[in-house]
């Protein structure tokens, strides 16, 4: 039996699983030490009490046999395909969108990554630098990436995304067939404005480029300039497909619910040269190879795009934008060069001169016993960066912050 | 952008689709029919007192933010893998196996999919047939099935099941790299002796070859001489990928969880002729292209591994059991040709002289507002032959088998 090969080229560990080893043996070393974890952009919960009872609800329809739910639709559930049409895309942005454009899924890291097995093996991926790693991973394993150079994939179009322009990528001088973008991002923790984004949207349907969208981050958009969906954008319909989540508006890191939209005008071309719907494409690939999302974590989900739900959850996302924006601006008051946490959870942050990524981390674990993300985990341009969460409770973040200023690490 | 134009060689509908559209169609014209399903194998519930009792039990945890959970390990959480070690393997089996071995998912369904990703893309792929869809498609998808012939696919070795060789096929003139075995098998309703499943395992030593072995219908093996496990043969670790699901045993098809074992002992070839750990390939998949599976559902399925969880689930296992031994008995005595029904909740039957697959179907939707699954929707060997599920309340399956009867469709 031959395996797939391109495994083999994946590179060192997964960036979360070196920061978890690398607290666990500071805290082996240090079994006192109290650390405050600023790292991983993971929801600290609890759930809303009314997603809470909805998910009871769905228990106890499990328990007897005229309200028994086996194998659902594989892709997902009628009425919460329709409810997030109405709401999420009508009610709350005036976009109109039809269930059957919208699949549920059990979160946004599996869609991103199966996205990968219906575009052609071919196709030319340009991709953000830094970024959420499963993009450039998942591509590597399908065999699109080509070789590891040292710093960079021979086969995928880089977009360095740096302070000098503003975060936002500009255009490559190579065409990509497809291109991934995430606003607001992961993990520069900027955000896209609506002329940015529309001028990918063109660019996209000049050249005939699908546009991956990862909007997980949407319910943190606060400007009004920003958009909450690329669908915002003119035209987006005929080039975008947008993956969105319940992990981060509604704490379902644990719980687990996504959907993706695949817009019925988008085409992609097949090896006849015949325009084919992508929409039934990814339609056959949910109904092949997954069974459906957990009826309990749909019925769960269903809260959320109710007036009453919406607004629970968007009080616990009150409290992690006043995080982002404390430490945003308690590190620029301390001379850093700060960026992100307006829109956004995380806050990228430049580490002081002559450090590198890592240094930083090690540094702020040792001197702070604060755990953050070294950027270079995300990318070449990720290196001299480190990424902040403010997932976590207010006395957590103030308490870092107090450490981080009274270590004086930030003085020459 | 171009697409995988793999999926745009997919043969017509998926079967069970097909299913529900004539179904519905039979009830668009006849409204009043009162139609008997025992075509798709999904369970009818109620899932057992102490499972809901654990679930109602995780859905609390995630209310508290001192017990609440977010991400949880990527390859599912170590109590539940632990106890799959020590209650399925180790004290109902005696089988010795380690929890990094076991590997949770939202079912089998995403397992048999997605380790389609894991193996070369020209491994030589045997498959038996009639068999489960998916298997078929997803190496379609993969690229891994060359074109299609009208009644096979040109790179895929078919591995006939017939009543001639007892439904468990032969070896092929052809090695595979990659063997598909499904025992207590869906559709056909038979199961491998352990004499025969020793037999695929000493094959797929002597040539190097992964079986990827499908165990969904575990719960339902009643003889002695039929293993539960392709690991109680001397050599399987060496050779075979075990998935299995909390699908049937316990009800789960709505609320998801399944897993997938890959022991230490199993090595795959690389393209630079050394051999790697597909545990650690698949440890490194999951990792990057998972985000790890609900943790209420994980938490239902920990009950099953109980002796009193189990013992309640097995409850419902011994009605469809019984569900199965009838139907067998009462199409036998009704002079038809029946297999299966033994270990497993499917009976395989072979439609009278004359007719194909489909005509029957029609035929018994129309007579007797019974629905079942045509044989050659899982193959070409399955023409002539359809499948009846037991999952059903007892009362539904006499009254399908009365019908059958009393319609006297049987008799020339």
């Amino acid at each position: 039996m031959k395996v797939n090969s391109e495994y083999c080229k994946l590179q060192s560990n997964y960036l979360f699983t070196e920061v978890v080893n690398r607290t666990r043996r500071y805290k082996e070393s240090h079994p006192d030490a109290n650390i405050l974890r600023l790292g991983i952009g993971d929801v600290c919960g609890p759930l809303a009490p009314r997603v809470i009872e909805a998910l009871h609800k769905a228990v106890d329809m499990q328990a007897h046999a005229d309200t028994f739910q086996g194998y659902g639709l594989e892709e997902g559930a009628e009425w919460l395909r329709q409810a997030i049409a109405d709401f999420d895309y009508g009610k709350r942005l005036g976009i109109p969108m039809q269930k059957d454009e919208i699949f549920i899924s059990d979160g946004a890291a599996s869609d991103l990554s199966q996205l990968c097995d219906i575009i052609g093996i071919n196709n030319k991926v340009a991709i953000a630098d830094p970024v959420y790693p499963a993009y450039v991973d998942t591509n590597v394993m399908a065999g699109r990436a080509g070789d590891w150079m040292g710093d960079h994939w021979s086969e995928i179009i880089l977009l360095p995304c740096t302070p000098e322009n503003d975060f936002c990528p500009a255009f490559p001088s190579e065409v990509p067939d497809v291109i991934y973008l995430c606003s607001p991002n992961n993990p520069t923790g900027t955000a896209m404005t609506r002329e940015q984004m529309q001028r990918w949207v063109d660019y996209a349907k000049e050249h005939h480029s699908l546009i991956i969208f990862d909007g997980a981050y949407e319910a943190f958009v606060a400007s009004d300039d920003v958009p909450h969906s690329i669908y915002e954008c003119d035209g987006a319909r005929e080039v975008a497909i947008e993956v969105r989540s319940f992990s981060k508006i509604a704490g379902f890191t644990g719980v687990r619910c996504g959907y993706t939209v695949v817009p019925h005008e988008l085409m992609g071309e097949n090896d006849k040269g015949e325009w084919v719907s992508v929409n039934r494409i990814w339609y056959r690939h949910q109904c092949t190879r997954y069974n459906g999302t957990s009826i309990i974590s749909q019925r769960g989900a269903m809260e959320v795009l109710t007036d009453e739900g919406h607004a629970e959850v968007m009080k616990q996302i009150a409290i992690y934008r006043q995080n982002a924006l404390y430490i945003r601006e308690f590190l620029t008051k301390l001379g850093l060069h700060v960026y992100g946490g307006e829109n956004s959870p995380y806050v990228w942050v430049k580490v002081p001169e002559g450090m590198d990524s890592w240094s930083f981390f090690d540094l702020l674990l040792e001197k702070c016993q604060v755990v953050c993300t070294p950027g270079v985990g995300f990318g070449t341009y990720g290196e001299g960066f480190v990424r902040f969460s403010a997932f976590n409770r207010p006395s957590i973040v103030e308490e870092a912050m107090a450490r981080v200023r009274d270590s004086h690490i930030f003085q020459p």
